[in-house]
């Protein structure tokens, strides 16, 4: 079995660290991500940067990125202004996020769901036709913040209904944390029935430690393309207590020992976080590092 | 699905925590742990108080936990001596220690795994004959922090030498948290196959972010006994870097939300994992007390 991990810390991480990152610190985290063999990267945000000054200089950060035409970079995308930054600042993929509740939504993205369905819409339309991979992300897929439990069948009705803009990929996202292997099973099942010709892909924070539970449970039910953060920072900044991603490292971990090719370097990604680590001036949440690698971790 | 969980925290938690504890913490923990449902607890450990200090106090605390009738009380032993302790203290059930490897074996109990086998027979005839709950854990199962990997082979081979003593169940332990879900979904069905009048049980720890994932794979495979600690604490002082027994309240509230059974309250366990935190004078590692109950934690 082979999978994606698409690295999101340059981006879902970052943007959700309180400690400033110099756009040489960014650019340098993509480095070593892609030197690791991450193919992936979720590398910024296209959002006004008076809302998110993390993400106030992403241009100047795919200005720097290796390029070898093995690596695709994803930048979020929020609306018409955010693609034709995105365009000029030659993403290959993009990724516009339709948020399942509407208070969610209002709050992250100032519309209602219906309006951020038809933002896609748009969006996806321009985005074909300057030959981007577009990716549509369903946040708080699993849960709300504001609303509490978001229905299966609501969010089976949101994916029909952003699947027809012909999204190359549909990620469900468990914006806060709050998801369980069953309900993976059940979405990213449904997901595949319903949209046959997009790509699946998943994207957990482990807030409350069922965030690699449900990875595995996204894996059995066919998805093949997995989000994953490099030390398990970030979370959300309008979720209150929501924080980390899955990290990369502790997934590529199981992984590997389950047999399952990445492509990405285990080492190389651990030696990446404690170097974030040292970047945030704080230890990164990830286990990995602190455990250590089983069996090169043997002691005699 | 009814699951049962074993607290593991006045045992496998406190015996690894450097903090000291009092009988009458002990005994709260316990006391608190039966008000919040859980209708199994491993108490105690029958070992030499000079080896593990935590530990010594084992009459005691049993003498003080609430008994009414409902509640079955473990102690792990590990000699004839602990084995009359036990009986002496009135536990309802003795769990025996079995290390997969020589090396860890010789290490944590001082012989080998054949002598293991044969002391865990010794115990077992005498346990049966007072009417003892019997269960055989067999540690390290997954990976051994000296000898490395362990073949599943090996494992399946022990789970057939400890079953011929009869016990009533049988525990695979992954004491240092380096498993994986497909090795627990094999060594399962293994031991399901061949131990088939034994109940199975699974042991988990976190170190490495796999333990929620394990615990999951575990009841997929027909694993229906899980062991947990309140607040995920404990680790193995002979393991070293492994911290963190999977947590009661971030398990349960996974199990809860995927409307499986287990009569214990998560509420009642978040408040006592807060408690313990207190009383041990550091943070717990679980994760749901931080991030809080979902939907309950839900903000307008």
């Amino acid at each position: 079995m082979d999978i994606t991990l698409v690295e999101v810390a340059p981006r879902d991480g970052l943007q959700n660290e309180s400690h400033p990152v110099t756009t040489a610190d960014k650019i340098e985290l993509i480095r070593r991500s892609v030197a690791a063999g991450l193919r992936r990267v979720e590398a910024v945000s296209f959002v006004n940067a008076a809302r998110v000054p993390q993400m106030a200089d992403a241009e100047a950060v795919l200005a720097g990125v290796p390029r070898d035409g093995e690596i695709s970079y994803a930048g979020l995308v929020f609306n018409e202004r955010g693609l034709d930054r995105a365009l000029a600042a030659g993403v290959d993929e993009i990724n516009v996020v339709v948020v399942a509740t509407d208070t969610f939504s209002r709050r992250n993205q100032g519309c209602d769901t219906a309006e951020g369905i038809a933002r896609w819409e748009r969006l996806a339309a321009r985005a074909a036709a300057s030959g981007l991979w577009r990716t549509v992300t369903i946040a708080a897929a699993f849960g709300c913040p504001f609303e509490g439990e978001v229905a299966p069948a609501h969010v089976l009705d949101l994916i029909e209904r952003v699947a027809a803009a012909g999204p190359d990929e549909i990620a469900l996202a468990d914006t806060i944390g709050v998801g369980t292997p069953d309900r993976v099973r059940r979405l990213v099942t449904g997901l595949i029935e319903r949209a046959p010709d997009a790509l699946p892909r998943c994207h957990f924070h482990n807030t409350r430690n069922t965030g690699y539970a449900n990875a595995i449970a996204a894996l059995d039910s066919g998805v093949r393309v997995l989000d994953a953060s490099i030390g398990g920072i970030g979370g959300c900044p309008f979720a209150p207590a929501a924080t980390g991603n899955i990290a990369t490292e502790d997934l590529l971990y199981t992984l590997d020992r389950m047999g399952v090719d990445t492509g990405v370097d285990l080492g190389a990604v651990i030696d990446t976080a404690a170097w974030l680590g040292e970047v945030l001036e704080s230890p990164v949440p990830a286990l990995l590092g602190r455990a250590g690698r089983f069996p090169a971790a043997a002691v005699s």
